[in-house]
């Protein structure tokens, strides 16, 4: 069986996945959710993208992790494309599940449309810790799509002020993901519109990866918490050989 | 439980969504199923735009409806604007199913491809009434898709002909959709091709939205025939606070 | 009950469709599964789309088949297109199945994206049959992406290598797709990415038809391995009156 490592994406820790992770667990395959470096409760928000990365390349080489499948939600893109940059020979399949992918020299906000550039950059600088949050409607409406509110209303809850910093700083790469000799995925949900489907997710930064295998399923960016086993069978078509 | 009202499409009564209205009172909800002015059995079929949104005004005021829940399906869409217009205290949220969605000045022409609005024309020029009528090739391989011939005949023979200068007429709006402060909500049907893929209802109508949630089921523009019972339950996960 | 001609595409045998054909007769009708001349096993690859058309138009003639539901698969497309311009009088519907579209003078490789041309270009000068291969990267991860490993490597041992000519040689029609007097489907797998989501098939294609009946169903391209039965299905949703 094969070695699952989740990386959550923006507003979310490691912890989030856990039910993901338990169905990925039940098919007999082993998982680590770690939580990058600035999401974490006590860390500082005053981190950028570089030290995020190298937080995850640090728990690989921590756990001594080999042969990964190495999956990445959103904002989580932007770490796993940089680790596999650091340490290509450790990852079997980079799995990008709804997630940004980076050419050399761009950030998540080069990938973001202008409006939620200019509205996190808002809510940031009313802010003094370095952060930002997600209004409760955006989450509701936009992210979490598919749940009933209970459910909208408990996730929005464990959200944590994400780092801004890391939306703005870019990548640097040694190679672009498209020339990049792993085994790429791109998992799909098709009815996440935190990306508006006129800038969507796929096929516009799916296709930066050159020749991948794509996924999709039914459900809304935040499918971790409306169908966790769905995605984790997404995951898992999307990271097998 | 809710309110909900639903706004039928062109060609089409009240009548014809009894069975969608069916599952969402079986799920114990309440629900108004009015015919448009300009498509009663008995109406002038010498009706505009805004005659056929005063008709839903004055169902809302005689009704005395609140805390609605009003879905339109598409030219219903036109005239659910424009109640929301006209008594927005009335309405909790706005459902467009594969509906228009006009900005002030706008017609449903102004969102038609060329040739339909060319298509339908033709057909109203050679008629004596005001109406058009839909050609059987056009609904059973764009409009009911999904069916079988036996639902698309049955079906085919309970449309009604539409008064066109509802299509023609230009809504006139206080606020655009996107500033209306109603919750909103798009109903996309996956094969719908009433209006060609290449030029959709959703993302290039329902961005007008602003903010709004997504809800997606497989189906064509006439699930209400082809699956009502799916259809009732995809407005109900629009209507849901 | 209705008779179905199923026509494979590149690289395929009509052998490749026979569970595809068992559920379409286990539902009650005729199936006719043809290998187009230059993919049997001892054709010749030194062959062109003219004579590709002329073989199934010969198959046709020899079996005497009318009121034919004519089903094509990708490349198929060019030759049920061709078939249908030579005896249109046999033909009830003809149903693409992410199949290419041509008008009068277009080739495939006029439908296919730069760097598939290139590709397949250059693995065919680097043999001497007049043929080329796919390599399996391409067809584990962009032509059945839905399948398991062993799904895959099956099905790809028994995929032949394509004659070029029938991939340059622009098609010779009387009359184009959209004017054809046939009524016509396009079933589209909506994880087909073996043409790239930002250059699809459908809409891009499927538009070509002028008026035509749109079925979707959840697949790869290769959905005759990884789910003959679904695909049977929709093709007979495709193909009903």
């Amino acid at each position: 069986m094969s070695t699952y490592v989740l990386i959550h994406g923006a507003w979310h820790t490691g912890k989030e996945l856990a039910s993901v992770a338990a169905s990925i667990e039940a098919a007999g395959h082993t998982t680590f959710t770690p939580t990058i470096k600035g999401n974490g409760p006590s860390d500082s928000r005053d981190v950028g993208l570089s030290e995020a990365v190298c937080s995850i390349v640090d728990f690989f080489v921590l756990n001594d992790l080999e042969d990964v499948i190495l999956v990445a939600h959103s904002y989580g893109g932007m770490v796993i494309t940089g680790v596999a940059d650091a340490v290509p020979e450790r990852i079997r399949r980079l799995v990008y599940w709804n997630a940004f992918v980076p050419n050399n020299g761009e950030s998540v906000n080069d990938m973001l449309p202008r409006q939620y550039v200019d509205l996190f950059e808002s809510i940031a600088s009313a802010r003094a810790d370095g952060a930002v949050a997600l209004p409760f409607p955006i989450w509701r409406e936009a992210y979490l799509n598919d749940a009933d509110l209970a459910t909208a209303d408990h996730a929005f809850r464990h959200l944590n002020p994400h780092p801004i910093r890391t939306l703005r700083e870019k990548i640097s790469l040694n190679v672009n993901p498209a020339e990049v000799p792993i085994a790429k995925s791109y998992v799909n949900c098709t009815e996440d519109i935190s990306l508006p489907h006129h800038y969507p997710w796929h096929p516009r930064l799916s296709q930066k990866l050159g020749l991948f295998r794509l996924v999709q399923t039914p459900g809304s960016h935040e499918l971790c918490f409306s169908n966790p086993a769905r995605l984790a069978h997404a995951l898992m078509d999307a990271g097998r050989d």
